[in-house]
């Protein structure tokens, strides 16, 4: 068993960088997940785990081999595990996963798909929100358009608890998602202010994207410009703005009531 | 004009203490609001503004002044500004107010209310979003069951975006809250897990509390055993919790739908 306790070791430098740098995580193709149920997550969503690092005094060789039958195992020290962790001591388990290219192109979408579009969401805990909603609901895909950042980052990774893992997702420019949609015959529900009808009063049993932009300035022109209808949820108190993941979920939930869950 | 330059004072101190301590804000029944936004929405929910506190190069006396007749103004510097807000110097506006003390006896309910209680939230930003969703459906109430802190906590005040005041807010123990509910002839739809049904299949036309628990924990028996019927929202992914703030959004918003917004 191979044995890291120095955090100036190179191979774990170069780990640091992955949980830092988007562009460490491109070079390579790959990123870091922390926790047993995240890793175990990732397998089931088809991730290739190429190294585990598990932290004896809290995890084991044992539980560490349980998750795959042909990573490369590593113990690792406390200083190591907590220079790469994010939380404390809690999981004791790290994993070294190749990424996934998410392209419109390899999405594999049912008959009737139901589809969530959120157009460069900000805060990598409302992507996290949205992927757990999408998860709860076993939406066909998650499509995140013009990302501010690759969904591989740490943040997301965290605040998803293995709900990036578990979704089809995939990213693109707003005009290939609009150009994807279109040529698969799927209507575009877009929640905005303008032009818009209550988003309860549509019929969303048919092939359906449901669309949500920024809290801060919402959709761009060229999603309100091709939507098959704008939706506005009702505001009837003194904000005008809601919470991204909370309006996804809404809509969401809608649909999947009048599809009889 | 009044003006505080110096971090020692002790009337700065004494606020400090006010973000910082629950005690101290129960002491004094007094708390600080940050930002314009927030401070006139305070105004409007009928919170007495005692003081105001203004950074000169950005906000200014006049804009302090348009916010309250009756509170005393103070002038102060960059650095005791800093010392106080939790933004940057984005704002450069801060307000005393005093509590209320949130009890269910006050609560002015409507004819047909709909209502949200959440028992023992965890995270101040729950809160804030739970509170923002109440908001936008106008509910009549959200009441917090065993709340684990005081909802004047900066953090709270801060995430919830001035909903704090826009809401009807009342806290109570759970066995309080349920013998309030049972009085007003109030039906009591509990989120959980066991002997539940489907959220959707229930009327929620009539008065009616939604009651949501932890994420880690649900809702303890009290509720479970009192509920008017226990509802569940269709878990179909992988993970079998959802966010607490996002179950409180689907479940207000189908019971907004029913009764036609």
């Amino acid at each position: 068993m191979k044995q890291i306790t120095s955090v100036q070791n190179p191979f774990i430098k170069s780990l640091v960088l992955l949980q830092e740098k988007s562009k460490a995580r491109k070079q390579t193709g790959t990123f870091l997940i922390e926790g047993q149920r995240e890793i175990e997550l990732a397998q089931k969503g088809g991730y290739e785990i190429e190294t585990i690092l598990f932290l004896p005094e809290i995890s084991s060789e044992n539980e560490a081999k349980k998750l795959s039958r042909s990573a490369e195992f590593i113990e690792i020290s406390k200083e190591v595990y907590q220079k790469l962790a994010y939380r404390d001591t809690t999981e004791g388990i790290l994993a070294i996963a190749k990424s996934k290219n998410l392209s419109l192109a390899e999405l594999n979408l049912g008959e009737n798909p139901l589809i969530l579009v959120a157009e460069a969401p900000e805060k990598p805990g409302n992507i996290g929100a949205i992927l757990r909603t999408a998860d709860a609901a076993n939406l066909d895909a998650v499509i995140i358009a013009n990302p501010k950042s690759d969904l591989y980052s740490p943040n997301i990774v965290r605040s998803s608890v293995g709900c990036l893992f578990t979704n089809n997702i995939a990213t693109g420019t707003t005009e290939e998602i609009i150009a994807f949609l279109k040529s698969k015959n799927i209507s575009i529900y877009c929640a905005t202010l303008q032009n818009s009808t209550g988003y309860h009063t549509q019929d969303y049993t048919t092939p359906t994207a449901l669309v949500v932009g920024t809290e801060a300035t919402g959709l761009t022109h060229e999603w309100r410009d091709n939507a098959t209808q704008n939706i506005i949820i009702p505001m009837q108190g003194a904000i005008d703005s809601m919470n991204v993941s909370v309006a996804a979920a809404i809509l969401i939930f809608e649909a999947k009531r009048q599809r009889g869950f």
